[in-house]
């Protein structure tokens, strides 16, 4: 029998929904397009974002501790892992539905809390960018400057909401258990949120104020886990250069170093798709095997046979 | 070699604190109580309440409900799942540092996003006895059963909490990736807060409003891994009968019959120290090699060693 393709999907947070009942739906979508790739013979392990769920979950913490002054307010370590249950309860269940409707009785879902690691001296830290949670006046903003040493921004002329920083994940705490997962079979729902964010202290790993990218995070899932490939979902079926231009070209196919000569250029919009193609390009130049895909959840399984999508690899 | 004793026990959701700061404090305690237990050569399994802590997320995501009208109230069983990050994050680090300190670099941590089927026809649901999250007033209480559905209950003349179900667990949804991580020597935190209760509708998994009882849940864990031993943790040494009374007396063994005796007597006050001794008996009634231990967290590892504890066993 031949091996099955490993493959590590990366889903946006965005695509999930900013409410329960939106992401109940979302997650069915989600499932499907999952599931139609195990059925094309693919070992799949989820990794995704969680832009809007761990904003929501930020400020109904903040709420409760406005309303109740012996809650003090909860380190945006503790809302990203509360996000990985919020999310990953769902969708595992989604996908458990989604595995038995199509006659799969013999692949359980399991969702890991997961930590990564970051560099404390990540130059991100310094210039925190990320914005979370919700708009707010110049006034709040000032409140909670002082009230909780949040780094706020103004943003577009939309109010101010406040910024983190998004530093590269380094290690997989949870590494071997993930690993154990898969390997007996199982599918997988880890890395959450882009993974709670730590530093090493001592033996003591101690929560950041930070988000990581899920598409960076996903990259290193995928390298720890020697995967084939890493999808990388976003809005477009295919990456473009000259995107919006008269001159726009749509890629199907593109080795490291014509993506890094793309990304010299500008092609790739800073905070969405650049960070993509960086993922990708690292993934791909890890390996002579691996191959980076970028598409729309629903041509992810188009994508795995060659039909569509942006395929990177690494010569 | 001989083999390891295999240990589910079961932490009180009381004993990990009100806040997150006196959770940081009360998880070194507990990491250090159930290190101690690997350090005499068992394979222990985590599992926990979260009755302060589920209240507390309930709380928070409620305050959040009010405060913008576009976040519906988010279902106590997505709550229980919160919870089960907002602890095992926490409970996990607390244990891979205090296994650093003492040297042990080869044991990893893992928490699992467990879901555990509940019978929709349990009479629980019929009569729902459990109280979670904060005290109302009556006009608040009114306004909760109106706009949610919630059932409150006046409680001892000091204001109105939600009361919800406790069906008893039939069936841990996720027990074949604890199983694998268990088998692959990893220390696991399942089962959180009872775990989320879910109901079957055909292929899909619904969250009960509900919460299971984490003593019930242990055993049936611990019935699951064919566990030696069960311990149930709580806030005396030993059980006693005629609690309180002159002749109170301390108990170090019993079987099943004597502890079914005692039950019937009435010795063991409900929802308090009646739950744990019914738990610690349905274990030990499963098997001749199966033993239940009821003491305080510090005594666990004296308890193993039979120096202290009620011990519970068959026959």
């Amino acid at each position: 029998m031949e091996k099955k393709k490993r493959i590590v999907i990366a889903l946006g947070g965005n695509a999930l929904g900013n409410t329960l009942p939106e992401q109940m739906q979302a997650v069915k979508i989600t499932a499907r397009a999952i599931v139609d790739l195990i059925q094309e013979g693919c070992e799949v392990v989820v990794a995704h974002g969680n832009g809007p769920q761990v904003g929501m979950i930020n400020n109904a913490m903040a709420a409760l501790s406005r309303e109740n002054p012996n809650q003090p307010n909860t380190p945006l370590s503790v809302c990203v892992a509360m996000s990985q249950a919020y999310i990953g309860y769902d969708l595992q269940n989604a996908l458990r539905e989604e595995l038995y409707n199509r006659g799969i009785f013999d692949m359980p879902v399991a969702t890991m809390i997961t930590q990564i690691r970051v560099d404390p001296e990540d130059p991100a830290f310094q210039s925190p960018s990320k914005p979370i949670g919700h708009f707010m006046t110049a006034e709040q903003a000032k409140e909670a400057e002082e009230k909780y040493g949040y780094v706020m921004k103004e943003d577009a002329g939309r109010g101010y909401r406040r910024v983190v920083a998004s530093p590269k994940p380094v290690e997989i705490i949870e590494i071997g258990a993930i690993r154990s997962l898969v390997e007996s079979g199982q599918l997988v729902i880890a890395c959450g949120g882009g993974g709670i964010p730590v530093t090493l202290q001592g033996n003591h790993l101690k929560g950041a104020s930070a988000v990581i990218d899920k598409d960076f995070v996903s990259n290193l899932l995928a390298q720890e886990l020697d995967a084939d490939f890493l999808i990388i979902l976003t809005a477009v079926e295919k990456v473009a250069v000259n995107f919006g231009k008269p001159d726009e070209k749509w890629i199907d196919d593109m080795n490291c170093d014509k993506a890094r000569q793309y990304i010299s250029e500008g092609h790739f919009a800073p905070g969405s798709m650049l960070p993509k193609v960086e993922a990708a390009v690292a993934f791909a130049e890890s390996g002579e095997n691996r191959t980076s895909l970028i598409t729309l959840l629903e041509k992810a399984k188009d994508g795995i046979l060659g039909k569509t999508g942006t395929r990177i690899h690494q010569a």
